[in-house]
């Protein structure tokens, strides 16, 4: 019932492939008595060959340095693109897919800015393009999304997505330690890059929200257009009024249908509810929370990155093509890419958004300070809900003041804080961070 | 691209079926634009005609007494049968199979009784046979099992898939109230049938699992080989002691590979550490939580009943059916069930399963009876983790004692707690609940 010896080859060999040679080379009897696939590891292409890889049984003459070798041999049924980047992996995922390969790939970078492109052309050609390993490794959150809740209109959708900022709030939550602390822990440990800024400035997330946004709302949002805010200026403090309030601090990437049928699509520090599903995800791991008019809420956990659950994600991806080679199912795989149908929704703009606020001040400790600012919010037609004003314990004659807001919109709230930060009583930098409630299940 | 009207005939316009009717004929231009695939609702079968259903647009000459205007109507692609039962359902189906039509079904208990049959037509005819919405409505385990994890072998799942148990369990825990009162309660709700006994005996939980362990280990057991507990011997008393021990107590399905490569399949009511993801499911909601060798752990949560939501899957199965007829997916469905090879595992009897055990017992309040009990348990080889002995609060001369024991076999176990109801000091009913520790993330 299935071709025999369907052929794979990699484009690069670092963590991820090596995961994914691990199974093929070990797992391919296994996978086709699951699967009904048979799949053959018939090259890797890599920049510098390594002499062998632990656990990896590669044959003979598998390894290679041209890429070409993988994109152009016409033996190779599907191309897995793990290189990253977006220059090289464009070019030679371009050229597997004229060449009639069906292609696998984990960059998201390179689909939230060529996705549209790529998936035209693969569309155009009759091939796949699957990417489930782009985002949230672990979680099949891709294919759910496509197939699974096809009949939602999605309401919303809510992404722990980059383990590396779960971790590092999760340790700030579990101990009394400061962010800059805990990065060269997480470094140390190997869940932080050396060179960290994408992750903990939000930009990794934004680029996985970008896929599940497409498929959700059909909408194509240049990355330019998204709200995206880091983790850096979290603090122990805003850790340990937050916690006082209720909530967990995490960051969240935001999809939502608003009233207006307009998309918000945001990633920033986010306040939620401390007996919610979502504020219980700790350390590296992934969650999506998912909310369709028809299915109600949703959520999905697991690891998002890592060796083998990246690799199983690639691998799943990799049968999902093989069955299209086999006539067991068809090709086109993203029709929210490939539509030229202009989507019925539209892209909110920050300003737009609509949300709690939580605000930690820096004031002077002295009478009048509360009614000054309250009267700012007020002129903003912003709302207070909660106070906490603590005893000063600084040596500077200066205490914190934070404030919850009622339900604001973003640009009566950034009017409002510049207000706030003239005020002479105002000394220190303030702390604005969003909340949601919605989730609280 | 897309076939144009792919035709859908339903049998039965019950609760789901109306909700699957309300998609078909609401949102048939939404789905043609986010999956290509253009479907039309085409004939409902129903035993009684009523004269409408709120919020759907059914055509003239829609409806029908006559299952065969489905089954044999030559105009039909998929047929979707929701009318329950084994006997009738099995009949349409074949019939509906014979005549080259795919079917899409919600019926757990006719797919774990004729499964295989069923599974082997459909593949002979080159026709789909798609269950999403067997088990856990709104989650997209069966897909997730079949397609997304196909690269692992699956270590262990835990599943809270029945709703009803879900929500008794939930309130028992919330309120000082005892199993009866929350069961009228959750009857008066519409979360518990008139005739509760399939839900609260364990035996919907049963038939779910064995869908998921056929998936999972392309396992076909027997309904009568598993074990299965229900939940109606759990008292109050039990919550509070599971509480005061760091557990709350959930009826768990498990299917699980352990160290001999033997599979165990039990559904019964399990101690689960408070802090787990899964002790947090609360209300009528479902999780399944799988642990794949590459994918590592992850956890599914949503409703796992209820018009909307199993509609939901029901409409993505018709989709992917859709997809199949119009060449952009295959038809076969279920390696698990269709494939002649032998498992490469076995099915492990519950007298060899080991775990560790809570035990309740009634016993007189005097000197002696701990040794007596512990000596017992000894001389079976279970050491104890944990005993709570409270002072005397009942009139009748007896006290309550709680035993947590370290891991040991089923059968040690039975043979114990045998012995030890024999024993004069021991004066109720005693209870005995398994512990789950591996789920603790």
């Amino acid at each position: 019932m299935s071709k025999s010896n369907i052929s794979v080859g990699l484009l690069g060999w670092g963590t991820v492939g090596t995961g994914v040679s691990k199974i093929l080379s070990g797992r391919s009897d296994f996978i086709s008595q699951h699967a009904g696939v048979e799949l053959r590891l018939a090259k890797i292409a890599k920049r510098t060959l390594p002499a062998f890889r632990d656990g990896v049984d590669i044959p003979d003459g598998c390894l290679t340095t041209d890429p070409s070798e993988v994109v152009d041999n016409p033996e190779i049924d599907i191309v897995v693109e793990l290189i990253g980047g977006v220059t090289d992996s464009r070019n030679l995922i371009g050229k597997a897919i004229r060449n009639g390969k069906h292609v696998v790939t984990a960059n998201k970078a390179l689909l939230a800015e060529h996705g549209r492109e790529l998936f035209r052309l693969a569309d155009e050609n009759r091939v796949s393009l699957n990417f489930e390993a782009s985002t949230a490794g672990g979680i099949p959150i891709i294919k759910t999304l496509r197939e699974s809740f096809a009949a939602n209109r999605i309401q919303s959708l809510y992404g722990i997505i980059n383990g590396t900022c779960n971790f590092i709030l999760s340790q700030m939550h579990e101990g009394d330690v400061d962010f800059e602390v805990v990065l060269k822990e997480a470094q140390a440990k190997g869940y932080a890059e050396a060179d960290p800024t994408l992750d903990i400035e939000g930009h990794d997330a934004a680029q996985k929200l970008l896929l599940l946004t497409a498929l959700a709302y059909g909408l194509n949002a240049p990355s330019d257009h998204l709200h995206v805010e880091g983790i850096t200026k979290i603090t122990q403090q805003d850790i340990q009024y937050a916690r006082e309030l209720g909530y967990v601090i995490k960051l969240l990437a935001i999809g939502k249908l608003n009233s207006a049928d307009r998309v918000e699509i945001r990633v920033h520090p986010t306040l939620l509810p401390t007996q919610s599903l979502l504020a219980n995800v700790g350390g590296a791991f992934n969650a999506v929370c998912v909310i369709g008019d028809a299915v109600g809420p949703t959520l999905f956990y697991g690891q998002g990155a890592g060796e083998m659950p990246t690799a199983s994600a690639v691998v799943a991806d990799i049968i999902d093509a093989g069955k299209a080679i086999s006539g067991e199912r068809g090709a086109r795989v993203s029709h929210a890419w490939q539509t030229d149908a202009k989507p019925d929704v539209s892209l909110c703009p920050i300003d737009d958004v609509e949300t709690r606020y939580y605000v930690r001040l820096v004031v002077q400790d002295k009478p009048g300070v509360l009614a000054q600012i309250s009267s700012v919010l007020g002129a903003h037609r912003i709302s207070i809900a909660s106070v906490i004003q603590k005893e000063r314990y600084e040596t500077d004659e200066t205490a914190s003041l934070v404030i919850v807001t009622h339900i604001a919109t973003e640009k009566n709230m950034q009017f409002a804080m510049k207000e706030i930060d003239a005020l002479n009583v105002v000394t220190g930098e303030s702390q604005l961070i969003r909340i949601e409630e919605e989730v609280a299940f």
